[in-house]
């Protein structure tokens, strides 16, 4: 088993007819009486959920910072730094999905930060975030994990930038998580969801056998739970439980538990990128493309997880290695979601190769958890995927 | 899905050739120089951790506390208290296994609390720990999970009085696990620690359905991986993976994963303790005793759960609820563990009656997830196990 830290000090309270508790939990970590909530594009003010989180925070003086973008832009979360040094601000909620909180974290962060905080995410010499304003979250969408990590992605598309963060600093405190939002969301967003936490388990399990038995099983429980939960939760967003153990699969697949003593890959996600940086495809979709096809072109590297993988998650008897590719890709589809480029863009011929030179401008030649994934393979993938 | 909350700001620095890490981890929560080191019997000093931790903390005025009992006394507790007030230690480093960690939460809360900590444990009203001095762990013998949870029981003997303790602040800040003190340990001590975390696991799953699937999963995974690495670890335990397996499921079972939104019994334990007062018997070995003794009466109240665990962790085919039973009371008695009261004491004959009688003393008449085990049945439970 490799050594690991493990450390996530967020505190989550799950379930229904919670929100009421968010002022007491604000009151936890600053005796302030100034909130900023941030959001997105609103859907909150049409939902109900804003209106609950405000009866919660009668006590408090709110502002409120709408229009954190999907993929949340430097510029934007700036002005909000802006208004918290304006406004003394002495906690931020995030109320929205992983956008928004991944936004908030940069937005607490470069709150109390002296110098320019994108010269944190540009890694400048001398340049860290060390500490944070206090914020917590209200999920209303199960996907990222944001809500139980200390990561972001942050993007600055006047620069064609895309940079990440992280640290004990940007934990969120609390996150609130109600299932019941699920029932509000559109079917493609749950799809997505789903095949962003499946994929979230897969980058940290298919990958070569660490010895760390619990948790490979941990990560088998969240494919096997998402499994059996997609199909009764695409079918009835309004059931409790199908969404209960959608948000929670979503949560636990990115809070630092699956990574525990493992090794992991995230070359999909790397991939993926590209892919809806050139195709405006959505996240989860370019992960639900890349999988399979990386797992192909991958298959030595991989087999002996793919085995036990077909094996203990999909029941496979025979070929198990390559029924589990082919399990996992038809899961995609059965939510619905298209598993070739050609789908979304026909205007596709270069992409293999945009990608390929891509990644050897950055000098990215050992992806993967072997670090042995090269520009050229990846070309590759992209070409099987189109 | 029960809502709950899920809290756990402990960090976990596991591995080996960690502990040169202790200096730093503590350095990121006082900025003072004395710490005060506790301990149990000495094993310490003879299995190499105590040298090894020492030369970590060679920056450091380091004074030191032995001898916390297996059951940690509050007397020798409060002279621990006093020891540190004396002292203005700023940090405590419990070295050792769940009693003295147990011990030194409530010292280092205790230290910092302005009137008789005992009238805390005895829930006297407006008596509280909200503070604690900032403490850490160094594991010495996986089993009890303290070094991951904020949970401790201290007894007072002379008043004939086991009381617990615990809540925000008296999580320990970190927790170094290194397997291979593993190798150190009697086969006895290893065996306890097996059964401790495998019943600490079944006291929150083997209960009634409550539609939370990923955590029922987590909790098979760790009852699979125990069943997969106790007959190794018995066998060698200098081998580190094994060593590291069990290691990590003794955490995971009491870290508060596996309550998370389900349904716990515990009855297993409350008849357990019984035991020990009574035949002195060890901790572990009277949950051995007293489990399947337990799911037979209980049988009805747990049968859709002893099916489920019957069929997906011992691959049960027939009579999976009876061969759950019996497959778990053998599991215990492979690792050398006699499971009878008579195994350890024949002067029983009274032990089923005492017991009801003191659960009826103490008005305990609803044990159990559903609250409906009796101390007649206490009584039942405890005969069959003689």
């Amino acid at each position: 088993m490799n050594n690991f830290d493990y450390y996530n000090p967020t505190k989550v309270v799950f379930g229904k007819d919670t929100y009421e508790r968010i002022a007491s939990e604000i009151a936890l970590h600053t005796k302030g009486k100034n909130v900023l909530i941030t959001y997105g594009g609103g859907s909150i003010k049409s939902n109900g959920v804003y209106d609950k989180v405000m009866a919660s925070l009668k006590e408090y003086n709110v502002l409120e910072f709408g229009g954190i973008e999907p993929n949340p832009q430097y510029e934007t979360c700036m002005k909000a730094i802006k208004l918290i040094q304006e406004n003394e601000i002495d906690f931020v909620l995030a109320v929205g999905g992983g956008s928004v909180i991944d936004g908030t974290k940069f937005i607490a962060a470069g709150a109390t930060y002296a110098g320019d905080p994108w010269d944190v995410l540009m890694r400048k010499e001398g340049c860290a975030f060390t500490d944070s304003l206090p914020f917590g979250t209200v999920l209303t969408l199960p996907a990222t994990g944001s809500e139980m990590n200390s990561g972001a992605v942050i993007s600055r598309d006047e620069l064609k930038e895309k940079r990440t963060m992280g640290g004990p600093q940007s934990f969120p405190k609390f996150s609130f998580l109600d299932p019941t939002v699920v029932a509000t969301l559109p079917k493609r967003q749950i799809a997505n969801g789903i095949t962003d936490a499946f994929m979230h388990t897969l980058e940290q399990y298919l990958t070569y056998p660490t010895e760390n038995k619990l948790q490979e099983r941990i990560a088998e429980g969240i494919l096997m739970t998402l499994i059996e939960t997609a199909p009764k939760v695409m079918e009835d967003p309004s059931n409790y439980e199908h969404a209960a153990n959608l948000m929670w699969c979503a949560t636990m697949a990115l809070n630092g538990t699956l990574r525990a003593g493992v090794a992991y890959d995230w070359a999909t996600h790397m991939i993926g990128h590209e892919l809806t940086a050139l195709h405006g495809i959505d996240h989860a979709r370019t992960l639900a493309i890349i999988a399979p096809r990386l797992y192909e072109v991958k298959f030595e590297n991989k087999k002996e997880k793919l085995v036990q993988y077909g094996e203990r998650v999909w029941g496979a008897t025979d070929n198990k290695a390559q029924d589990a590719i082919v399990k996992t890709k038809l899961f995609f589809e059965s939510l619905g979601i298209d598993t070739n480029i050609s789908d979304y863009d026909t205007n596709n011929a270069d992409t293999p190769k945009i990608i390929r030179q891509r990644f050897e401008e950055r000098g990215w030649t050992a992806l993967g958890e072997r670090g042995d994934l090269t520009p050229k393979e990846a070309e590759r993938i992209v070409e099987m995927a189109l």
